[in-house]
């Protein structure tokens, strides 16, 4: 009798592997090993440096194909003094695992990727089940998920279907399936001045206080307030960083980070127009200019509900009891790459604790989820 | 017939001595023994290692008491091979003394000592002329003209009016006393709030919305115009910090240095609760909560004009040709402290070369001070 490995434990496994993006950190080998050890051929899809991974089971160019898109790269975790258990400790105790990626996603990844196991040991289905898994999709992202569509475009590899198993649901487990999702960008905002001392501020021109003024700008009323699909769009400064050690300096440079969640009422284009035009009034007033790089991460986008979305749902209102919302909401995630090459959804855990100093998952939902996703693959294949 | 010493050459003598804050480097032991040898009871009023001098011709408790206040030690040189010759030469070429503390402030010391001199040597005025000279002015300055003064409250030693021979003068000799200054304060701001997913700001708290927000209603407006005797407050950022690399991350914690400069319309204790006030503002609707810690270096302050300030304009006004400006502008001294004592105002060289390399004055220049210094003396005990 084949033993299957336990979701649960395999999440603390990988937390284990101190994956902070880009480094692989052993997770991907990890998973490769067991996959291969369940006859998926795995194929390591590193480009830039950038590890990724994909595992396929089943012939290529099978008749029916099932994917999974996920990544075991994590956000850093701040201050370890801060956790209770270690970071990457893995800490399980009182039904709970511990530590960063226990939500945000190992969790998830363990769960389809036991799961797939699982289902094609004991099933050999007439088709090929499809893991598609990342290193980078809490950094630049650009040699992620996207170098593995890449890839399998260029050797014909194909899913018909996909679920991205990053957490879906904000409080209960079922509450919610994600068919879309708001824009993201990120804009780097120098401010350069005139240094000088500070008790002659006539003689400099402060960079803080133009920054300053354009930050709040930004920050003191929301960009909008919804549409009809969308949640209203969002607007962080993530960081303002001017490392001026000297209280009698004014500095000549300051610069800061604003990241920015948007929906249909907006496009990249739109808001790097806005914010320039208010950097713009500010620079002619003060004489500090600014300088702004933008990167957009992915417009917003929607997929419209079908049979395979009808089919998710009924699984997950079966298994939980709840009735699943079908939602936009949320950060950006692969999906917004993955919808270029085939019908994508995304369903995962609870997302409690994401990106959050003391990170943890209860053992239990990581079981429920791959219950889930091994009950979508049966009734796929069937 | 007795000698007096020429200040110019008692100038380069003291520029002879390395008197580095907080080294002695010999300056002082040079003062108490040409003001010894001059009939005046000299006492070194050390504290914590800082080398400080009291010295007094007349009776202890004279019906009228004048004072001098300065400075021996010097900044740090730098680079001496920079220097045209070595910064503790006290080289003479050309009507020209060079070296560290030429300007800053030997100069005044020697300018106010051999005035003092060779005014009670000629004069026996019916009164005390004090001077206290301290070896740490440009350094903590927690145990030099304050330790002086305690030692003087202490021991009932008194002076009526006092005279700080700092220089004075922007660009040419005459031209400006200073009768007070702004005062001076740095605020260290930091704002906690929780961090989070960029995507979910409403599980979190950005710190970074509150400072912000904080900092442009402290810069929006000016603090005041003016005042009567001074130039407007003056409030700079000097740096705010977070050093989160995430763009997807919101940050728990940002900092903030803020320096005010502020006029008698303020003191340190009514800025220091208008900002805590407006924190506690942002941090009740936000749930950021601020921690500040206010670090005071000086109160502002005003001789107001009167006798003593109107006798040193006319002969400031007599001796050089030019009418003096009562300033209360520039950068933070010694007179911060006198003022607690008595009357105080400041009357010294042109600031050209101070902390510079190749500092260097004209002997002329210091003889001319000292000529101001005499007649001061002159006048006050007619």
């Amino acid at each position: 009798m084949t033993s299957f490995p336990d979701p649960a434990d395999l999440t603390a496994r990988l937390i284990r592997c101190p994956s902070v993006t880009p480094e692989e950190g052993g997770a991907l080998d990890l998973l490769a090993k067991a996959l291969s050890e369940a006859g998926f051929a795995c194929h390591r899809v590193d480009r830039n440096g950038v590890p990724n991974l994909f595992a396929r089971w089943g012939a290529k160019g099978a008749k029916r194909s099932f994917g999974f898109n996920g990544h075991t790269d994590v956000v850093p975790p701040g201050d370890s003094t801060s956790w209770t258990h270690p970071p990457f400790s893995g800490h399980e105790e009182d039904g709970w695992i511990w530590g960063r990626g226990a939500t945000d996603m190992k969790s998830g990844v363990a769960a389809f990727a036991a799961a797939a196991i699982a289902f094609v040991q004991e099933r050999a289905p007439d088709g090929a089940v499809i893991l598609t898994i990342t290193g980078d999709e809490e950094g630049p992202g650009k040699d992620g998920t996207r170098a593995l569509l890449d890839w399998m475009d260029a050797e014909g590899e194909r899913m018909d279907v996909c679920i991205v198993g990053e957490p879906s649901n904000p409080d209960r487990m079922g509450e919610m399936i994600k068919i879309g999702r708001r824009g993201s960008m990120t804009l780097q905002i120098s401010a350069k001045g005139v240094q000088g001392h500070a008790a002659y501020p006539h003689r400099a021109k402060n960079p803080l206080h133009a920054l300053v003024r354009l930050l709040n700008e930004l920050t003191a009323e929301p960009l909008d307030h919804g549409t009809e699909h969308f949640d209203p769009s969002g607007l962080q400064v993530t960081t303002v960083d001017c490392g001026n050690p000297a209280s009698n300096v004014i500095p000549e440079r300051a610069r800061a980070t604003v990241n920015i969640r948007f929906n249909d009422a907006h496009t990249s284009h739109t808001l790097d127009r806005m914010i320039r035009d208010k950097a713009a009034g500010i620079e002619a007033e003060t004489g500090v200019s600014f300088d702004i790089e933008t990167d957009v991460s992915g417009e917003s986008f929607l997929t419209r509900p079908g049979p395979f979305v009808e089919m998710v749902r009924d699984i997950v209102r079966d298994e939980t009891g709840l009735e699943p919302v079908l939602s936009t909401s949320g950060g950006t995630s692969d999906a917004r790459f993955v919808k270029d090459h085939c019908p994508v959804l995304e369903f995962g855990l609870v997302g409690h604790f994401m990106h959050q100093v003391d990170e943890r998952v209860p053992a239990e939902q990581v079981r429920q989820l791959s219950r889930i996703y091994r009950r979508i693959l049966e009734r796929y294949f069937a």
